[in-house]
């Protein structure tokens, strides 16, 4: 597929770094410009949904007043989005930013009313300009924001599908992590459990991924993993079936944690009758602000929380690690399972984050390109 | 009453201006202290609850490194609040501050965690604990949470119950509002409201105050009031009344605004049952915080949004200006209706308020007492 500049997206993206033609507003006060990058995965990554071994993010850079700050996005084929819809959305907003990045809420309001979904490409926008945001006031988002960055909770890593010996292995890998998140796809699901508590007696998060086909099986199979050292159920079903979730919802002996139901603002109102609690992640609801948003509304609604993120550069992790504090559960490992990060971002201490604190996101460039 | 420091609070409010003892906290790292303020009213103000010639507000002090943040409580009887109560709330919120101010969002946790209501107390410690960050960042509140302070509404200008010659004369005096808000009581309502139509022909908003005895004469007056150039209806009956205005929703040409009906948090899905809007006020909330929370939420649910005030000094109006440009209707005036304001806040323009553009909340002492 082509962009507007005449260079096949999906081409470029498996090869080279390069950044796309800045876009400069208002006789050259704000400049955005983006570029793809190709991140190789550590361990070839099999969900439910299917295997890879590399992801492809785009970041996006506002440049104003001699200060730049950077975002990312992480676009998940999921809910419909890849680096070519992220292009071109990222096109249409970047005519959209007004000469001066200040009023982030007006700018993302605007977005969200021209532009449908495309929330990877509208959370680079917002980090970028929450970046800026705190660069041009040399403080920490969270320090804006008035979060108590000693107060995160710790991250959980993910441990793919794979044969029980791999995930043996890949468990012993990571010792540093108080509990893992395991991935299972509905198949061989308690022989892969049963090869982790064989090495580990860490508390475990399993994340179905949709992959139970009905609910009777989902409940089974939730009952016996409540059983196994296992404290909260990930997406059980299929995200439309609501009345399902419901069901089981009011029968699992284990919270169930919506994530591929919570698309964009989500309707809370109906995840709070299916569901313990939310997994907010900036990619897909479309940046910091819509986060908090997420976070507000599922504190009223008596929700416990999670925050999550894709397969994604640390530049993302960072953001995401800004507002970590506030939620039950710290989902955010993305970043561990790259190479060639082209961003540094929070360090990972006896398996919590350090909040950066650095200005901004706190997300350093490896490499000046 | 006697406070801790063996003043009666309710005689020295009727007076002085007196500085409540400060307490340290730390090893002198932060100071908290606060005190009362007599603000005579320019107009004696009679509502549906009853009638006054002062108020008492409350304000409050944290200091930390040199800076200085100020907020203020104006505690309203209807919600069970008074300057005695705000004091002994102040007192054991301060004993609950940590040493270092800027963890708001923790801070303001704890302190809701271990206090019920208390709203005009915690509001305070709100606004100061963001007065403190802004001037911390030597930036506005506005600029800090990326709001844009061009986009404010006009804000409305209260004209209280009274005889139609006086309402005609108060009306007459604010020709720069570009709407008013008259508050009837269920008694000469439509008296009012020609005595008034003889005098102007701007948009007015009806606050009912809970006086509407039972829900077929909300609705008639209403029909009447919707032929009058009248856009919105402020709490028709009483708050408790949740099904009698769940049936003057579905009825009501004119949207109705939930005001004594949301207290604390709210319950939303109520609130969206009965009314089509929401009046926030930071003194009913808790403060800025909670009032962001307010907002996020009513947005989610579709409901429109006022922001309101009590009669209260300028420190209050500049807080509630700082995120006024979010919401739909503005109802800042609670400083027009006194005298001898302790500080100077946002400045009127054709009926809107400009946002200070100062550091913090933007207000200023008038005097060094």
């Amino acid at each position: 597929m082509m962009g507007d500049h005449g260079i096949s997206t999906d081409q470029i993206s498996l090869n080279d770094v390069i950044w796309f033609k800045p876009i400069s507003l208002g006789a050259m006060n704000l400049q955005i410009q983006w570029r793809q990058v190709r991140l190789p995965l550590i361990h070839a990554f099999t969900i439910a949904h299917g295997t890879s071994d590399f992801r492809i993010n785009t970041i996006v850079s506002i440049q104003h007043q001699g200060i730049t700050g950077f975002g990312l996005a992480a676009p998940n084929p999921r809910y419909g989005e890849t680096p070519t819809t992220t292009d071109q959305a990222l096109h249409r907003i970047a005519m959209m930013l007004p000469e001066n990045p200040l009023a982030i809420r007006s700018i993302m309001h605007k977005v969200n009313q021209h532009i449908e979904g495309a929330y990877a490409a509208k959370a680079a926008v917002d980090m970028a300009l929450h970046d800026w945001l705190g660069k041009s006031l040399d403080a920490p988002l969270h320090y804006i924001w008035g979060i108590d960055a000693t107060q995160i909770a710790p991250t959980s890593m993910t441990i793919g599908v794979d044969t029980p010996e791999k995930v043996q292995k890949k468990v012993r890998e990571v010792p540093q992590f108080k509990v893992l998140k395991i991935k299972l796809n509905g198949e061989r699901d308690r022989e892969l459990i049963q090869a982790i508590r064989d090495v580990t007696d860490q508390p475990l998060r399993v994340d179905a991924n949709e992959g139970w086909r009905d609910k009777t099986t989902a409940l089974k199979e939730i009952e016996w993993l409540a059983t196994q050292g296992v404290e909260l159920i990930e997406q059980p079903m299929k995200a439309k079936f609501w009345g399902e979730h419901a069901w089981l919802k009011e029968r699992s002996p284990l919270p169930l944690i919506a994530d591929e139901a919570l698309d964009g603002q989500g309707d809370m109102t109906a995840l709070a009758n299916a569901y313990h609690g939310i997994n907010i992640k900036l990619m897909k609801c479309g940046g910091l602000l819509p986060a908090m948003d997420l976070i507000s509304q599922a504190r009223a609604f008596g929700m416990s929380m999670m925050l999550g993120c894709m397969v994604e550069s640390s530049l993302g992790i960072a953001a995401a690690a800004q507002i970590a504090p506030l939620v039950d559960y710290v989902d955010l490992d993305g970043h561990l399972l790259i190479r060639d990060d082209p961003f540094l971002g929070p360090r990972l201490e006896k398996g919590r984050l350090q909040v950066p604190q650095r200005p901004g996101l706190g997300a350093l460039e490896r490499l000046a390109h």
